[in-house]
């Protein structure tokens, strides 16, 4: 599969992430590197009825240099973004998702979304089943492309993050090529939805340092059950 | 696909709004305008397995023009609410959806929807991220096309709105051809979504227009993070 | 598609059914009259993987007409279930649902689900939107087949009912013909899921038939918005 | 369909289930008994995205008999765990799943997952509608191999049981033949969903031993509706 042509992927991907709710409206997206050059989709289209005709190519420092025949299509609002992943990660693929599971963490976390102990969390490179993930969470703007110097000071802050939150709108996620990327995002989805589970049944989503003792796990999970 | 037959095109959102909860029971619906006239579908027909020889065509005041060779089908009920905002907006497609969202949301809000600071907004015609979205609620009727008067007057009020709820009920959005009325409609079936998600665990879905202080919501947010 | 081949329908229907999650686990199912026999699916089969030629025929009084050569197979344990509804309301087809909205419907209601004002319930044949919609549960016997005596005296005693809710277990759902038992089962199946997340938020289901007074339901849905 | 090539059949499955989220993320698998040996995916890719030429066979004391032309492939990680599975109990195919609602369920239960009175809990082979199901949970490792002693204990200790859960990670489902192993997946996760939904409202998941009185039932419904 790795030799698909990106073109073909990268629609067939954004059918995909639609059903997964990760880009109704037009909006997210998905970008996929190509030798020196990345190929991207339009802004503003429907993501799951794009074309490979439609597709753009970029140069890493953001020229365009192959555009598709409509006049009207404009490189997606993402592409700063996307290339951020991409230079200072040497990411071969960047996702942006708008899930519901995304964006509502983004509302029951401060500056960072943490999650242990979840075996979710051995998706992410890097990572293990007991480790603590921390997701970097950045203010959202009102413009897209005004999130790209956030977005940066992000990435060079978490070294080990795979993927920046951003509140009140979704989040990026990227990989080393395109499988690695959808891996990575579809496990932070789940830690993401099973955040927002847990945190509306009362159970904490992060153990201490520490660890959390035993009667204390036991005396929260009590009141859970006292309420059935 | 903007020169797609609308015919078709009906058929297939029936099948897509149907995978999305927005049509089940032969309920909800699409109309498409066609140069002078409107292509609607019948009424009470399974909308996922409709086929392009059932179409209705109407003119613009709601004269049948041309309809299918099946005796026994009538024209949409929310042909007069279809041609309100063709009418009055100037819509060329308008998308009437049952989503268990809308319905909720109506259950949740009085007069009006609001919410405001979600990235998803910015996918409503002419909103920016930290505008303040307002949807007009009517009360719904016994006959749906009893609506048509209280759904022109909300259409009036708010002359910035794409969309109108009708309580217990669900929604009517519109836009300028079929892909602008669908993206909306999934702008929309997310904000709703968030909405009652929101609502559900305590969050504030708008900001005042003074601003919510950070204080205040920091406060709102402790008592979430300390039932976890 | 009134004139398909019962047999291509049930199978048809079996995987669409599956996607909403109402035949998971061989469980659930449907049967269609054809003339003065019933056309029926076997017991403990995947209702998403069936063959037109693993249907059974049987008489409106349960013998058994026709059967598949795999000696393997039994009919449906829903069949004598289906028939009372065949039988004694004239029923052209039946829908038998495990749907977890149904389920959790019936731990939330006594004998009856009670809901009223939702758009949907027009959707079943003789409601008005207004009407107070009231579905009988029976509960739950060992076997399926010991049901087929309360089951008959639900339908006896609710004379006006589509559906009879079996607790803890699902819901038996009629109609016509196949067409109008499967959107009789969506709209029952939309205002199961909307009275569960109604009573989860503190909404009630249903106006008293004097009707709830504003002033009541504003302080209902105050306390739900001050907990926003 | 009995018939069927497992290699073929893994390749589909694992789209079904991706499709029910349970294998995103290149996690969870299948594996299926041919003769005296066994068809298993390999570890680390995209089980929606399977090729029949991908699949090892593994004699039943795990030895390595076919592998795929790719060298980078390595067998899944479930393998050992499979293989108890089939060995203890002489399983034709065995499910493992990361369905949020058996990862729920797990932080819900301590060292049992317990339900009774439900209808899907007769889907469970052996089991009737007023059982008390009983599924035993094992506390995750941090690597997946290391989990096969504690699965063993648990499979030697629940005789009866055709399913174990991993705590914070998910669950080994077993059966006769792929069939009945989806069967009972199936129903297990209706069962996982159903758990986490009843204790979310306050309804006990399990009634006692001695049966729960009327009385008490009621009052703890009476809360319920209190709250509507």
């Amino acid at each position: 599969m790795q030799t698909e042509d990106p073109r073909t992927l990268i629609c067939e991907l954004g059918r995909a992430f639609y059903d997964l709710g990760w880009v109704s409206g037009t909006g997210g997206g998905i970008c996929i590197r190509e030798g020196d050059h990345v190929v991207i989709a339009p802004s503003a289209i429907q993501k799951e009825r794009m074309d490979p005709a439609q597709m753009f190519t970029l140069s890493l420092d953001g020229e365009v240099l192959t555009r598709p025949d409509d006049p009207k299509l404009r490189p997606s609002e993402c592409s700063s973004l996307f290339l951020k992943a991409i230079n200072l990660r040497g990411a071969g693929a960047v996702i942006h998702s708008h899930s519901i599971h995304a964006t509502m963490a983004t509302l029951l976390f401060h500056a960072e979304f943490t999650i242990s102990h979840l075996e979710m969390i051995k998706g992410i490179r890097g990572m293990a089943y007991d480790d603590r993930l921390v997701v970097p969470i950045i203010d959202n703007t009102a413009r897209e492309c005004d999130l790209a110097d956030s977005l940066e000071a992000a990435i060079r802050a978490y070294p080990r993050t795979q993927a920046v939150l951003v509140r009140r709108h979704g989040v990026y996620i990227w990989g080393s090529d395109w499988v690695d990327a959808k891996t990575q995002a579809e496990c932070y989805d789940y830690l993401f939805r099973a955040a927002v589970e847990m945190r509306r049944m009362g159970i904490p989503t992060c153990m201490t340092e520490g660890g959390i003792d035993d009667a204390s796990l036991s005396a929260r999970r009590a009141v859970i059950r006292d309420r059935a």
